[in-house]
């Protein structure tokens, strides 16, 4: 298929570069910064623009990779007839791309992508969705190209797995961050933790969670919990964190 | 070395196949429950004991791998001269165990151990205690014959140690076991979320944490944020959990 990116982000490069390997004609890369179309033109054989006037009509597809806010203030202007149009956004539902073509969806990838780390997409989980049947399998086809992962999802759906993601990578990452900055205050390396944060992730994907529920909360060890929150007794911030946690852990275990 | 194990749950079965395959002469293998210590003593070619009456006192280290709790009712009573004694609790002192030996300490894993996983014990992190240089020492010796990342950490940085394991461990598992839970209800399957969930745990290794903060929260971005709330109304607990991350991340980030 024929391609066309509009953005030129860490989600437009990793979805470009994915395009680009498996085949397809990457066309044109569009970015309000000529500089950042041209790098990632660059590397997919494309066309680097930095107006939308210049969007040529000829793609199968035109890919919107672009943060939520600038989707909706974009989307509004764009008007490319009967060609594909879809967003990657998690949070947004598909209508805001109704005045853009016939035929629009979404194309989500729920993946923490880093711009410049190497990437296996194959193994990239993509939510999609249609403005009608025909759309949606065409989607599919696409995504289907660069990946077996393809999920069929509602906006509903997708609202909840946006949220759900949120819970998984930036909450983790900001235990993660809270944790890592305990050990600094102590003098000690983070890396002692390097090998139970990967145990923990390997084992989400064991089945049922709850089951592996670990530790003082599960066991309401009221002596380590309160040792612990002893040591958390001068950041109110950090002891609240703690406490709700250990309230969530039972309630999960117990529910 | 001689090694005489005491328990047989997850860290002790471990600990005993860690020193077993290192070449370590496992000695006995005392259990409450002769089962079980039969179960892990035939893995190990040692001898299974359910009375502690019958542990022979030739053994050059006893490892003490029970619950906290068991700690201080068996250690209260153990004695064991001049042999090396470890529990292996990131929780507690090793004053506990003054009265069992001269020459006492800990040996703690901070890990995530699962009794019939395979595990490269290679990769263990080990943080260690002495009661006096030399039985520190020795437990170095000990630990280094199973793995190079032996850590000297004082009770004080082992009781933050333990709290950030919690926060790791624990706490994201709390977090996936939610987001499983959501997932559930929205007939999503969770396996959508296993690449970040991969993704998140292997950039922790990448440095700065706080760098690597991304999402709603970071951006504060209010609309995805409030969309994110309207969708956890029912759930007071869960929105509390959402909003004290929230917080927190944007603590962290502009801490």
């Amino acid at each position: 298929m024929r391609i066309s990116l509009i953005g030129s982000g860490n989600v437009a490069t990793h979805l470009a570069l994915a395009f680009y390997e498996c085949g397809h004609v990457v066309d044109q890369v569009w970015s309000r910064n000529i500089d950042h179309a041209n790098l990632l033109a660059s590397r997919v054989e494309a066309q680097p623009i930095d107006d939308l006037r210049k969007l040529l009509g000829n793609a199968d597809v035109y890919v919107l990779a672009i943060p939520d806010d600038a989707l909706f203030d974009l989307a509004g202007d764009l008007r490319l007839g009967n060609a594909l149009v879809v967003h990657t956004s998690g949070a947004t539902s598909i209508q805001v791309l109704k005045h853009c073509s016939t035929r629009y969806g979404v194309l989500w990838a729920p993946q923490s992508f880093v711009r410049d780390a190497k990437m296996d997409y194959g193994e990239l989980p993509f939510c999609i969705e249609g403005s009608d049947p025909k759309a949606e399998e065409d989607i599919a086809v696409l995504a289907g190209t660069v990946s077996t992962h393809i999920y069929h999802t509602t906006h509903q759906q997708r609202q909840w797995l946006h949220l759900s993601a949120v819970l998984v990578n930036n909450f983790t990452n900001g235990l993660y961050a809270l944790a890592q900055q305990l050990c600094r205050e102590q003098q000690l390396p983070f890396e002692i933790l390097y090998p139970i944060i990967q145990t923990t992730a390997r084992k989400a994907q064991w089945g049922d969670v709850r089951y592996q529920l670990t530790g003082p909360a599960v066991r309401n060890d009221r002596k380590t919990i309160d040792a612990h929150r002893r040591l958390l007794a001068n950041d109110q911030q950090a002891l609240e964190v703690y406490d709700l946690m250990t309230q969530l852990i039972q309630r999960i275990k117990h529910g």
